[in-house]
């Protein structure tokens, strides 16, 4: 019985995807200027040109993956597809004096926001990395390690770009995301299952990324904190109590792969224990259904 | 029976406004650093301590106005608060070598974050020119006068302060917000009322403003468009066609007011046909009831 559940699960997945792919192929592409639509109504209609250059690294990714991974993907259609977004992105996504991605575009590639934090640089370099598996062409993967090697030297050793000059506040907390060290696992997995001779240099990254990841596992393990202080510690405020049950159970998912391709029995079952199974329980709206995308540590309601 | 059930209402809302009063008055005074807690709970826990100026600004402006107006609040403890609070703004919210307002300080005054944008000096103008109606000192007055003189030049004369030094990138829509002329108005008007041989001083602000304003009304007069181009036409995609029923009709209520004062009737019918009874009517959600927050002119949702 639960089987044939499953079969049904895969069936309707298996529907979906061919149907999600389909509208993306029809209506996003942008034969003028390169690059992808991304605000498309349901109808396919394109009620704004901006391009966003996570969606656009994200597509691009897509696209390879499912060219790599997929049999009725694996067709020129979807590689040139995949290879237009990603001439698109190597073009416009950077900023030629840092390096640095933005985050949007306009249609014709002109730059209108750049933000500071490090997540469009990260997709940037998992759209390069597939691409690279997905051509084996030496231009994406240089691209990609590229990328990786300025986002290790801005996340530990010299954020100014990031942070675009300007100096913290006098006030301002020295933060720091769940969200930086889960991208970094992330990104690095992404480089390694390119080239696993990669490993040995992201290998200390990706310790580091795991220590500080664990460093938002705070009162007694019982909560997953988005922001902790440099010396891993909880802040004060709503700053430091904020939960975001979502970010945790992915983080988990990051570890756990982590965990498994190293060995590590013990952060293994942190990842499910802690990162997983406690934000699900905490996260869930037991009157509604589904996760709340935030909450606060001691209940207060935002 | 009309009449009956205004005396109701009059009743309620008098009520509500003592009981409101009378928890700000409670629960967030900082007799430690001065200033309040503004992030408070429905039973007067402060769960956060951080200061937004904003609030700070509105908390001294409302304090003021009552003690001006309401004969309840005419008393020292009023007076005694405002007071505490405008010098916790005097001595923290402003920035000493630009003359900029912060958005957020710490419970002790440290700035935590500046914002690219007028509002916090604009609340701050109000708080002053109120405090110095209160008080009749000189000090407010000129405290006002001075930002009002600082928010006049950043937003026809250079706007690199706001910018906080960020040049506009390429690809950047150089657009105007209503909520600039809108706010200018509205201050200006404060500042008149304190002193009315000002008037003279912000006739050309005011005038100029009213002309912004008014760019915004757009497709043959059957829309308000949040953001418009430097000349005054529809921007393309998301952005030109946002709008935001709620602060048309506030921008309504500003034009209307400055139109009976300046005897302009064309411009007074504009305010509330344009302004307020076409935003009202498309805003409303005849399903839940209820003003919409964000509304795309084309219908497109967000």
């Amino acid at each position: 019985m639960a089987e044939k559940r499953l079969k049904e699960f895969y069936d309707d997945i298996s529907e979906d995807l061919t149907r999600c792919v389909q509208f993306w192929l029809t209506h996003s592409h942008d034969d003028k200027y390169g690059g992808f639509f991304n605000c498309i109504d349901e109808d396919g209609t394109v009620y704004d040109e901006t391009k966003h250059v996570w969606l656009q690294a994200r597509q691009v990714w897509m696209y390879a993956k499912l060219y790599n991974e997929e049999e009725q993907f694996n067709t020129q259609a979807v590689l040139h597809a995949a290879e237009k977004g990603a001439g698109f992105l190597m073009k416009f996504a950077k900023d030629a004096s840092t390096g640095r991605c933005y985050l949007i575009l306009t249609r014709d590639g002109r730059p209108i926001k750049m933000q500071r934090t490090i997540f469009s640089e990260c997709f940037y370099t998992m759209a390069m990395s597939e691409m690279a598996k997905a051509t084996k062409q030496e231009l994406y993967k240089t691209e990609a390690i590229q990328m990786m090697d300025r986002l290790i030297h801005w996340v530990r050793e010299d954020d100014t770009d990031i942070r675009l000059g300007r100096p913290p506040l006098a006030g301002e907390a020295r933060s720091e995301s769940l969200a930086v060290p889960m991208m970094l696992l992330c990104v690095t997995h992404e480089l390694q299952t390119l080239d696993p001779s990669l490993g040995a240099r992201y290998r200390d990254i990706q310790e580091w990324s795991v220590q500080k990841a664990l460093s938002h596992v705070q009162r007694e393990g019982t909560v997953i904190l988005e922001n902790v202080s440099t010396s891993g510690t909880e802040l004060p405020g709503s700053l430091g109590r904020l939960m975001i049950p979502g970010h945790a159970i992915e983080a988990g998912w990051f570890l756990l792969r982590y965990a498994k391709q190293n060995g590590h029995d013990e952060l293994a079952q942190k990842a499910i224990d802690q990162f997983m199974n406690g934000p699900f329980a905490r996260g869930w709206d037991d009157e509604c259904g589904g996760l709340y995308y935030f909450l606060d540590a001691d209940r207060y309601r935002y």
